[in-house]
């Protein structure tokens, strides 16, 4: 009895079920502490569309702004929200991908004007609240109930076979910590992810966030991010996009290591969308590199749960 | 009986006890998840005299410069190296823990030199090769022979109630992960320091250090780290000196937190040199911001193992 009961009995989940047993049993195990998978967030292991959740919660927050001083209007992104017209945020990530991050400096520095100065711990609650209220823009449905269930299921699947996982995206890691341990029942400190500069408020004792980014962790900063904050090469890696291609290939390289490579191929009627763009030199390259492709089309049974999500209760 | 037999019977190891005693039992018990520990490594976890472990290890590889490169001998710190008079490196510390940090970015300049294009399995290699042949500059005794015999035992009745433990130190963090597993049991993923700029090698597939410190990891920068590695306020916290100030700070101010300052007043024939240089505003501000004062010399029966330490095997 498969403990993938939302995969389809594929090759997909005959090649996870095989390596697992591979690198867990014998003589020449690998031994449980060297059993780390790396899971990107966004894409990976909940819904990125039409657009990434963090940038629904900015959003809300920009909207807060433009409702207590109209004049921002006359900038970007605030111009946008004013408008009622997203597509230019959506733009700036698109041409990020695309290699040009004009606009995308524009909208982080917008991003960073929203937490500048304050704690993480006030952060941390806001957060939480945008977690509790906030509806997908499309589905409808809270936030629990667009991670993908067989991501999820994955992640106990592992966890059952000695494997301790992180998340390792290009989103915020403040923003992914409420969610990771709530969703995915991953702790805060096996959250890696871009970040605000932080410094140490010496009259308050609080640890506050500063005027800038400190590193946008994609593409070639993963892997780095990786060794900081693991100290170890992963046994197993999971991602969507190009900007996953570094520690696809980290992981792969890594003498008995998996990488997978989730292919949102799916255009039936289960509530995701179908899309390539920004994962075209990774779905080329694919085969190559060694990246085994999940199909959301033909290897998942299920896409997202059925009943809200509480990985605690699972 | 108790389970850090190589302390006194003493006030501070009651309200060590106690302390654990009051966040672990009862209806307002702290969450195990909650139950973060951190702990300065140089003078809180083992000897940090004549010369920090690490500057012992870079003096090394300069020597081995020096051998190949004789010219080298015009600037420090091989001037110093040269002459084998090394009292220019002691006192670049030295003048950094007195507000001067002009010779410890040279210092530091020379330390990044030698890593510099490094992958970090192979600097990991020579770490492990260094800690398995040099011994301890005045004690003559492998370095496993220089860790703090109570602190080992206070990680371990820590860890027995539940909580989970960090080296939060300004030691380069690479330079200590081995030997904080095999010393403390503490795996990478549980060491916070100081950290060279890492960049991922596409070629090779290695990550590799860069030409430059990324951060220091002391003073106000030692609670921004915590938050980054572990997103959450400790709830215990030890260190020795000046440096570690903000983050008994910020773990006193955690509601029920406990914070620890070793003194090292020991005028004793157990090994360990009494010295109060760099930790004088902690120790004149510790009845203030409530740091219960270690006593080397009154609070432990023992200050280094009588065997071998290895942790794994405790």
């Amino acid at each position: 009895m498969t403990e993938l009961p939302s995969w389809r009995d594929t090759a997909t989940r005959s090649a996870i079920e095989d390596f697992v047993a591979s690198v867990t049993a014998g003589t020449d195990a690998v031994p449980v502490a060297e059993r780390v998978a790396v899971f990107d967030n966004d894409g990976t292991l909940w819904s990125e569309k039409p657009m990434p959740t963090q940038l629904h919660y900015v959003v809300e927050q920009w909207r807060k702004r433009l409702a207590e001083d109209a004049s921002l209007a006359a900038r970007q992104p605030y111009t946008a929200v004013a408008s009622g017209d997203l597509s230019w945020v959506g733009a700036a990530v698109d041409k990020h991908y695309a290699g040009d991050d004009a606009d995308l400096k524009v909208l982080i520095g917008a991003i960073v004007e929203v937490t500048q100065g304050v704690s993480v711990h006030d952060y941390a609650e806001s957060v939480a609240s945008f977690y509790r209220d906030a509806r997908h823009l499309t589905l409808g449905v809270p936030y629990s109930r667009t991670v993908y269930q067989p991501m999820v299921e994955l992640l106990r699947f592992l966890e059952a076979n000695g494997f301790t996982c992180y998340v390792v995206s290009a989103g915020e890691r403040d923003f992914m910590r409420p969610m990771t341990e709530e969703y995915y029942g991953l702790p805060p400190e096996r959250v890696v992810g871009s970040a605000y500069g932080l410094t140490y408020d010496e009259d308050t004792r609080q640890v506050r966030y500063g005027a800038a980014l400190s590193f946008f962790d994609d593409g070639p900063e993963k892997p780095p991010r990786i060794w900081t904050r693991i100290g170890r090469r992963p046994l197993f890696a999971v991602g969507n996009s190009n900007g996953d291609m570094p520690m696809l290939d980290f992981t792969a390289d890594n003498g008995r290591g998996l990488a997978l490579l989730v292919h949102h191929d799916d255009d039936t009627d289960r509530g995701d969308t179908p899309y390539d763009k920004g994962a075209e030199q990774a779905l080329a390259a694919a085969a190559d590199r060694g990246y085994t492709v999940i199909s959301v089309k033909d290897d998942w049974e299920q896409v997202f749960p059925t009943a809200p999500a509480s990985t605690r209760d699972a």
